[in-house]
């Protein structure tokens, strides 16, 4: 495209990993980035502003999505944490978000939902977007809960939703468990901006990996946004099955897609239960 | 069976109008029938201890959950109401009576989920428990929160759930869309009574309707409760077809499974959307 | 209902073997039965009107339409014929009374399909709706045709239909595949009244078929209309088998829905392949 | 039918619980019964032939084949056995009754399969006769043998083949899951009725079950055999459930089609795995 | 292949835009290309001989075929046009090309069907060629018959047809649908290339698209044709997006594969309607 | 990898045409590589030892298994053969192998099953490894045996088996079906090396074929085991072409993933049915 394709895109969580990645990634795509986050955010480079708040307050949700075309939803907790963080961030903050849109006319969002929602299938069911949800985490519930708010936005105000279930994106596969669950920061923002511009999205559910040689789940009901990872994990192999002992296939956190956290507890017993 | 079943079960909402259907048709089920509701519950039997409260009362309803063996969760907001009261009674306080559930060693709980939980699929569709959700409303996303609430306590905790998605529970079928949607009393009872006394339940969906002509979902993944319908529509047509016209097949109110909720707006925008 | 459902209902193929039982059936659901064929229609009654005209007559088939709130399109050659004939009746034919309905502002139809547009699935395959047709006779194409039509009808132009593909409806099983294939006259008629009555039909494909024990297709898809026979060949059983000796399961006649349709040649070969 | 419909049915393991009850149902249906059993077979009638033999001999088996137009095959260990039992009674002695039939050209054969080919399915999988088999026995993967050797004897010589995947048949249901998996002998004389008379068979897999309240399996791949259950446990559930306490729903004797074999070890490593 | 594949190969509306691509593509498959259309065929090469006739004449089809080894049927009109040009050219027309196949011992039919003939399923189905058809306009019910007819031919005569349901076939993708719906001319004769040399084509339903970053259908049914696309959109689409505005994802035009014929009306109703 | 994944793998098979392939291609994954055949296995390396029995030999066998990681078990007779052959070498060979490793403490056996436990499909039927078995010889239902024990040994005693479905491995393909089914020696070495190192195996089935254009299965259910092809028949086409002529379509030989052992009689009728 010679000119961006919107005005302007809000990113929530734009502080974060993954936010930080797509600040850089997104810039072609906007004239102006507004920026969320409740940590400072660094660097504003001359397309980008900056809104500090909690998702949890509703009035600031809902003043950020004032004057944007779409939505990047990366905030929110990004991982296992207690019910009054997991509530406030994730399911308040999240609806706060979509009534926001709707109240300002936004049509598109794309939000990073998570392979918790799925965790506790296996690898070998091959999973594709239509199935039952199986979130491992109070976390992964809560992605739930995003996922089918976003089924009603869509289906009763029209406001299309790109939810993507990340699976592991870092700067590299840390893991075993990683030589199958990486999404590169390159293809995260490939995968992103197919979402933000495919021809229409609807409400689709997305598998967020990058193109590793073992592949669990079936992404085929999301072809339609027109992500084509470019990176895999295929290069990393060797280097960590070397340094990680293969694990147990029936152990909890090799045989199911949501990895450790399916064998931990729930996050008020003990202090357990991270990403 | 000679003797009860349970030796104490907690009902949730047992003040609503299923409520105290359930008092009756569960009393030979259980040595004690703990009630519990925000509002008064009135006529306690011998069998039947009360208990007053809001489920967004976390402490009350971890207390209500002490000591019972199973826990029928009718509680809660029946209808599409303002995101806070949703927020409160359907959200946080089915996180409560889980959580309490799992606190005090619970192995089962029945939850009163509802249609509008995929109200946005059509009758055509005839979807069964395994489609993806598509709820209707504020209230039907509350209804997916908890059926995947559900699903993590049994894939983590071993708590099995059955999620009913009951239809339209009322003494008769009042409208066209009742005559395929009407759940009788004596039904409602006899399916609540199936999910507590199956064999085995996991995390089961069941859609909760009579034995109706028109039938536009297919139950039979759900099969395995041992449901056996005993109402019906029919005798009701006559009745119901010379006081109603006909709907329009197009209108969402006619074409989808939730009814009239589908056609309704934002429970903020304006004083509709009532179930 | 205490009053006509419909004010006038428009049949074709009248005079046929059907016709003359929908007649009879249908007479309490409209104020008028238009009767439509080419053959003359006998002993008209207080409630019915006659138009005789074949349905290759674009004009007359356009008239036809006008004023009617339904058509139940049974008219067009009933069985295997030359292509000259198939292509006037069924295909040209259904064509002008669709585009008839359309112009008229008719909003619903029942067609009178055939197994014969899925003749070449075998039994064992329990076939659904939903399955690609598989025509076993040109007739069986220009069933597929209709239904094609029908689809288009109800997607660009919201006139609802209800395509049945009935198998065998007589009097009585004459053989022994009508053991499994009979439509009971009755069943029929509740077929059509349901297609007719039901409150959302879209583009639905029904198959009928009476009660009868052995079941070869699968007509969940359909559990909308509130289709529930009431007869079956249970009775007819073993006046039947002592009657007719047992087939061949590997022959076509016997292995595929289609019955020995299925093992005729070309209908411009030779004299053969009646239904 | 007023004449028996076969001149000579062999029934193999005549001498049998359920051979028993197949001498007696069956008689209607050919003028002469040939029960093979290894045991003794008592009261021959008029219209019966016994032949006792071992299924591992070959000749035997061959010999039993000859002149008969279908077989019944119940034959074989009925229960979990060391691997040389299984060896000899159901693999080779079913490849010896196949072979046979082929070689006297016999065209159907009723197999009493067993649940036990698939017991690792869950109850609540609700599996169909196409899902892949999961063996919980020595037993059920001998099952599995003799439904792949009856598919291709199918496939490449034309032998049709009824696999009956039996339940639990009994004369009356003696434990809790008895009262899903319970075949009365009734029914279980019923479906192989309706297996040998069937229009077509072809390879049929079907799951042999009264109707029972709870069903954990679904049967609609075998409708075309026209089976249609007369009995069910509903009257024996009260006294069932006070003899019998609950079982754990997360034991694999409780969790799992097959019951307690699934809980059971090695055939050779402990005196246990009895069906 | 050192030598053709054919001696001779029918190709119909060998004048058209496709048809002049598959005279030079497929020239080395066929000793003689016979090239048929109604329109003047110009420069014909020595390995080519021309027929110029309506597909409405019979006699003139069949003549067409008569000493053929292939036919590759592109003949017909190639857009929503009225019903008696629609009934002429690609009903009648596709008939007599069928008839005279089977007439003259033809075994392999590669058909020009279109998306259009399920036009009405949205992007976010991800269709296969098992779904059932929508078609979008009369062009489309035409596309239906013939793949109907097609299915006949193959189950009862023995004829193999392959149908490929092409997408946008054009020398360059021209606005954004285009970028997931094109289908190079180059790919376009590798499938027509592919489908006539597959070992085994039966009745096959193929999508016609090149290998484009945006998929709206699941081609795996037809993966046993072996077309592997060589080109793709991804270099048009920055040219593309600059000169065409997004469109609508609501808008009929851009939610259905059939684009904006989906949103015009009847062909007589008014001038419109093009593809 | 810098070092072996495992201390000892055990082939079986060894000296024929895979296992030699296999002896190459897996020393780096092991340190030892214990070869077993009952044919002389020749110019042992120094990573190997080698055991020379036949698998009907039970004691062999489990001696074969002890102190091994993992079992890649190639052997027992490759192709169609007299029931006495497939019984010892297929049947009761595969079981000694599973048993063996049971009582060991193996935790992964790779499985070469092959093409002929589902040679009964259609190329266009694109079955998964989800599909019901139709073996096509009695070979295949020892293939099927097979399966069905390791689905009981990985479900029951928790070791998991990757049962390769292998299609046509030779040194390069030599006929038409080949072009389809051909897997490359060094596919096949990687398959193997894919199963035996993927994080999680549990039960699964995966078809072995290099990544030819025609594709007549669907390999997605076994993607999780990593196995990428780099090799396909695309260079050798037009030199088998040119030497083998097409085949009929509507051969079983050409319609059926068995190839021509599908139109082979029974091997103890005469001397056919080789693979």
């Amino acid at each position: 495209m010679t000119e961006p394709r919107f005005d302007r895109v809000l990113i929530t969580g734009a502080a974060g990993r993954l936010g930080t990645e797509l600040r850089r990634g997104l810039a072609p795509l906007a004239r102006e980035l507004r920026l969320a986050d409740r940590a400072p955010i660094l660097e504003l480079r001359p397309n980008e502003t900056a809104m500090i708040f909690d998702l949890a307050d509703e009035a600031a949700c809902h003043a950020a999505c004032a004057g944007v075309d779409a939505v990047v939803h990366f905030g929110g907790t990004p991982h296992e944490a207690p019910w009054a963080e997991i509530l406030d961030s994730s399911i308040r903050g999240s609806y706060h978000i979509y009534e926001g849109a709707r109240r300002a006319g936004v049509r598109r969002i794309v939000y990073a939902s998570s392979v918790h929602a799925v965790g506790f299938h296996r690898l070998e069911d091959h999973v594709d977007a239509a199935a039952p949800v199986r979130p491992d985490s109070l976390y992964g519930v809560s992605k739930c809960f995003t996922e089918a708010l976003a089924r009603l936005y869509w289906d009763k105000f029209g406001i299309e939703s790109a939810c993507l279930r990340i699976f592991s994106s870092f700067p590299e596969p840390g893991d075993r468990r990683n030589l199958w669950s990486w999404l590169s920061f390159g293809d995260c923002v490939r995968l992103v901006e197919a979402a933000l511009t495919a021809p229409r999205v609807g409400h689709t559910i997305a598998f967020g990996m990058s193109d590793n040689p073992v592949k669990p789940v079936d992404d085929r009901l999301a072809r339609h946004l027109g992500f084509v990872p470019q990176d895999g994990t295929a290069p990393f192999r060797a280097r960590v099955e070397a340094a990680v002992p293969p694990g147990d296939p029936a152990a909890p956190s090799v045989m199911y897609l949501g990895g450790r956290i399916c064998a931990a507890g729930h996050p008020e017993d003990r202090d357990e239960g991270q990403l």
